[in-house]
């Protein structure tokens, strides 16, 4: 009996997890062996909810443009499952899964992502139910096990080198200029904040980069950022979000009514230098462009996730289930890559950080990571505008009933 | 006798500043009249202190990447001329003029740079010396008078108008979301902010625009957030940091040593409608890209610049002085323009600020907007990309003895 599948999208947008999602929608169309293509709405909640669509009925240019859509065009959530599989949600979802009679489910997502994931597939199999669950690597914080980068990482990291390279340039026009602390996402991995260290030019690469592998000290920060405005008279650190825990909780803004205002780490360590140095200070929060900017999606990157979700499809229809794609490469300076599997319960919840070697390189000559970023972010795609933006995916969304 | 020429970058960073002075360089070339080709680093700094690099020994190659660099390659400045002609400035000038036997002056700016460009006009005249003086609008603020628009605009409309849709996107992929506020540039005209009113999707469009031609009431703006938040679950306001001089003074930012911190106009809202209305915010600074973006310069933009330079390097040769080149428009759908001579003295430090009937425009249905801005920001152009960033010129700069 042919069964339905079913695509979800999970966790923090991309520039590129609609591309993952185009990749699905092709692939599934041909196999037979697959009844209806539907898509959740916010991921497990439209499962929860019974909010699934017919992706059968979008438009073929519709669907091409998803290359280029960047956030999360099913919605996204970041719902957590409980661990308890008697927990009322699972039935929900099994409800769900069987008026639609769905045999195969493709969850796109990072870390916690990938979690749900686990934890849907062990489900299915408690409770003998027949659905094949498959994770697709999505986030760019790249920090998912095992994978040799996530899809949507080559594009923010160029998003990176992009921006700082042209702060850069911007930062050098006056004799004396300003001190400049640009902050990019990053929690518990600096993966994204690295990619500055793979900018070419010396002259453009930042002064100085923290990362939240590593020990945060303020006062070595500011003798450091002393170190060079007082020779270079200007000066561009670049700090991973993730460096907020370590902040003196002292620093915490106060607003004149004395609540507490939460700055970013940027804006809280522009403030500390103009304190106690006098620096004048510009701080520069990448925010969501970094993650959802269009222009910035990486050939390597859209060609990488249309595979990945090729066989995501290909796996699951042959019987697969409890596994994530993951891309191996392969070693040595030509780019070579293969996909693999991967066990779920192996990767959900592990954390992928920089290495030893890696943050030596970073704060030295940066040849690594240029080594490994370089493929991944050197060549850009052609984009369709319209009215002077990209154009995006308009879906119609239909409800499966 | 042939005479040298001396061009020079003034104000803020543009992406298209660079085209300007390529322009100049290429047009220059072809010139018997003009003997030595130079350009002054940091603005008028380098008038002042004898800094004049020679641009024939600069490379083909190098000079043709100038269209792709953001920034300001010659360096610039800030600095005021003084008003009054017996100011020693002048006489400094007029050493370095003469020592290197200048006789064509060109002016890369905007509004106080076209007042430093009509003082020195001013000047040669009054002292009799043989020195032509011609301006070259640039400014994203996008204020100068008689002028259709000013070169860069249409790049930083580019940045506003794609920027502003992915955060749309971005910002619309939870089922409840966060109170967005987007911060652009623009001290006294909202020309730059005004560019998200010509998004083509309303869907996409921000929920609320302030500008710093209209009077700000911070209760006015807390009823809209309300309104709109409670409807849709997420707000997308566009702020112009011109508002700033409107804020309530008892909301600057206080660290907790009591001093003063002075957040962008963004954070500043972004903490009121925290505190007391309670949502979640997102404060985004576009800051130092939407200036000096690469990756959105536009064809139209680089085509102009070009043409800009054409113009005012034979307006100069031919002994035209105290002129800026405008570009004027013709009326109607058909994008038509031609480059005409203003008087400077008409255009130093007036304002052209947005219209009472733009400004209605802007917060209904931005059909002007966009009869005003697709035409300048529809087409992009190819970049060269080298490792994984736009290539971008390295000059030699070598010192004019």
């Amino acid at each position: 009996m042919k069964k339905s599948l079913v695509y979800f999208q999970s966790g923090g947008p991309t520039a590129i997890i609609n591309t993952s999602f185009y990749g699905v929608i092709k692939e599934a169309k041909k196999h037979e062996e697959i009844d209806g293509i539907f898509g959740s709405l916010n991921g497990v909640e439209g499962l929860l909810n019974d909010r699934l669509i017919d992706l059968r009925k979008e438009d073929d240019d519709q669907i091409e443009l998803l290359k280029q859509t960047p956030a999360a065009a099913l919605g996204t959530t970041r719902y957590k499952l409980s661990g308890d599989i008697k927990h009322e949600d699972y039935q929900k979802i099994l409800t769900t899964v069987k008026k639609h009679n769905i045999g195969y489910m493709l969850v796109n997502g990072g870390n916690d992502s990938m979690d749900t994931c686990y934890k849907l597939s062990r489900f299915f199999a408690k409770v003998g139910y027949d659905c094949k669950v498959m994770g697709i690597p999505k986030t760019i914080d790249n920090d998912l096990a095992f994978t040799d980068h996530c899809l949507g990482y080559p594009s923010a990291a160029k998003y990176v080198m992009q921006s700082v390279q042209d702060i850069a340039l911007d930062n050098a026009v006056y004799p004396k200029s300003k001190f400049v602390i640009v902050e990019i996402m990053g929690r518990h991995a600096g993966w994204l904040t690295a990619a500055a260290a793979a900018i070419s030019d010396k002259a453009l690469r930042p002064d100085a980069i923290y990362l939240p592998e590593e020990k945060f000290d303020l006062d070595e920060f500011l003798a450091k950022a002393k170190e060079v405005f007082e020779k270079k008279k200007r000066a561009l650190f670049v700090v991973s979000e993730g460096i907020e825990t370590q902040l003196p909780k002292e620093n915490v803004q106060l607003d004149s009514f004395g609540h507490m205002q939460l700055g970013g780490v940027s804006s809280r360590l522009a403030n500390i230098v103009s304190d106690k140095l006098g620096y004048s200070t510009r701080p520069i929060e990448f925010s969501l462009l970094q993650r959802a900017g269009t222009l910035n999606i990486t050939a390597v990157d859209q060609k990488e996730a249309i595979k990945v979700s090729e066989k995501a499809v290909k796996s699951i229809v042959k019987g697969k289930t409890g596994y994530m794609v993951i891309i191996d490469r392969k070693p040595g300076v030509e780019y070579k890559t293969s996909l693999k599997l991967k066990r779920l319960h192996n990767i959900a919840n592990v954390e992928h950080k920089l290495s030893e070697e890696l943050l030596k390189d970073i704060h030295g000559e940066g040849k690594l990571m240029r080594e490994y970023l370089l493929p991944l972010v050197k060549d850009t795609v052609k984009f369709q505008f319209e009215n002077g933006t990209t154009a995006y995916a308009k879906l119609k969304k239909v409800l499966v009933k």
